[in-house]
């Protein structure tokens, strides 16, 4: 069987990002899943190898076609003539991370690899460098030419007991819950459970699982309004996505107290839940297990999968970072790019 | 020494509270706690007793000084001559729970006990029986005649990590999420900041922990609403508080990201938090542990705690009720009972 090929991006190059790599590198159980390769900086991949994993050799190749990866060995495709720049917020570690991305992105494009996992960048490191796109999934949007896109966090087995994991989609995200109440309406949430079912349903094959989805809507509002006591959004906004999303096959119950939907949802009894907000989904999330998580974009014609975590400047260098994060999204990767070849 | 006299309110009839009383009150344990009698009415504990647990005898007594409780006998402190009725939502059964909550308040506020543990009422019976109170909490505030109240879900430990278990208290609650937004002030947040500092530094004599306790704030909006870029609460409203609470000696930090803090917290990194809305406190405590997590009414003359958990009607009369939630309750109550006597 032929590996898929997957490239990690560096991410900001003052983050924890190339530590991650490169101490995940001299894992042999990962290479047996995908040919790794990274898009990146090799002197900044040198430079943490030098430190973290001493025996492991950068290579700069020119293409996915020339990626023998091994432990020993990373293959590295360039982000060009840039300086070794890491300074924190800089425009050249901008700069790096940028083309780390759109490099690995325009490769997945054309079909050289089949998925991309993408390290934390720093925002203020973009801006700095003169990209003003507000975060990393609307860079890959625009990259990639989609309008619509959506961020799933995603629990994969065995850190919930369900065959399947959990996904926790996110009909708004960055922006003041304030608007995200504002911003909420049918379309929205019916596209976002739409997206959850397509892609939960992929993994029921990868997992030999034999059934539908389960899935689950969140409300807005404490006890799912109590019967409109507490808020209208319920009966005007969420109860009509949730009874167009049973027209469509999609086995969805909903809107359900956000509270009691997520506990159960974590021991098992969903698949996945559509969170009305940012926190509703990342509180839950991250309390089961802030460094399994795995972020996925959904509604790109690319497979991308992200760690959960940011850059974690405030212990950057030091080698302690957690390497579970970046495993699990290499891991949910491959799956995905096997879930999306069996469809 | 002697044992803190505590009443348990039957709740409402036609729910678990019955049957979970009856079943836990033959655990010989937790009668090494406390004196514990039961408002409600004689008959229904009676039926729930004939049912789950046959060798307990039901006891009418006129007084809390009568009060000579066994795993094999129930004092009840009648609410006296109603119908035995327990259908659900009948104005039978509102009249019942009504009345046993009124007397064990009063029986709390001369002094007669020295706390009260509360069964999961229906709202729908309460106002069948004509009591327009929105709540249980609502109820003891006026029958105690206080105006401000906080409500703070407790993990007693060791359900969490921390030494002092972990408090969750609730600026807003009972609304809709878009009202609590409107509803958050700097005022508030001081308040309910202040009675969790109160509540979390009397368990530190009860639990023998000799340092400060640590709080956190949460922020309302996604990472803490990202320098103003997402929502300008964090810095009009929370932060001004968290520097208030931290000139009348709090050890206090925030507003930090809810979905961070909370996982933290939970970790054992903080004692207690000071939650925006329901739910984000909600979806915390839950996730933890559905069955373990207290309730508890801050700012009453009298203890007051309650199971976390609702009437349960899909489950009533199976006798399969987790009891973990009034065994926690009736641990907290005698806690907080201790912890008062200290002061």
């Amino acid at each position: 069987m032929t590996l898929p090929r997957v490239a990690i991006t560096q991410g900001d190059p003052a983050g924890i990002g190339p530590e991650l790599i490169v101490r995940l590198w001299e894992d042999s159980a990962i290479h047996r899943i995908a040919t790794l390769m990274v898009t990146g900086h090799e002197e900044v991949l040198r430079s943490a190898a030098s430190r973290f994993a001493p025996n492991l050799a950068i290579e700069t190749i020119p293409h996915p076609d020339a990626a023998r990866p091994t432990p020993a060995l990373l293959p590295c495709l360039s982000v060009g003539d840039l300086p070794c720049q890491t300074a924190p917020h800089s425009p050249e570690a901008g700069r790096q991370a940028y083309r780390a991305i759109t490099l690995a992105t325009d490769f997945a494009l054309c079909g050289e690899i089949q998925g991309i996992v993408t390290c934390p960048i720093s925002k203020a490191a973009l801006h700095a460098a003169g990209y003003t796109v507000p975060g990393h999934t609307e860079l890959l949007a625009q990259r990639c030419g989609v309008e619509h896109t959506a961020m799933m966090l995603y629990l994969p087995p065995p850190h919930v007991p369900g065959p399947l994991g959990l996904g926790v989609v996110h009909v708004t995200l960055h922006t003041a819950l304030r608007h995200a109440i504002s911003e909420l309406n049918t379309d929205a949430i019916v596209r976002h459970g739409r997206l959850l079912h397509q892609i939960m349903s992929g993994m029921t094959k990868q997992y030999d699982v034999d059934r539908e989805v389960r899935l689950g809507v969140c409300a807005l509002n404490p006890h799912a309004g109590e019967n409109e006591l507490f808020g209208a959004e319920e009966a005007q906004i969420i109860a009509p996505a949730v009874k167009l999303l049973r027209t469509t096959g999609c086995n969805v119950r909903g809107p359900l107290p956000a509270d009691t939907l997520l506990a159960r949802a974590v021991r098992g009894d969903y698949d996945g839940v559509v969170a009305m907000y940012h926190d509703q989904g990342h509180i839950a999330v991250k309390l089961v297990d802030m460094f399994s998580a795995v972020n996925i974009t959904l509604g790109l014609p690319i497979v991308r999968t992200s760690v959960a975590h940011g850059t974690a400047y405030d212990i950057a260098g030091q080698g302690i970072a957690d390497i579970r994060g970046l495993r699990g999204a290499i891991h949910t990767c491959t799956a995905l790019i096997h879930a999306r070849a069996a469809q």
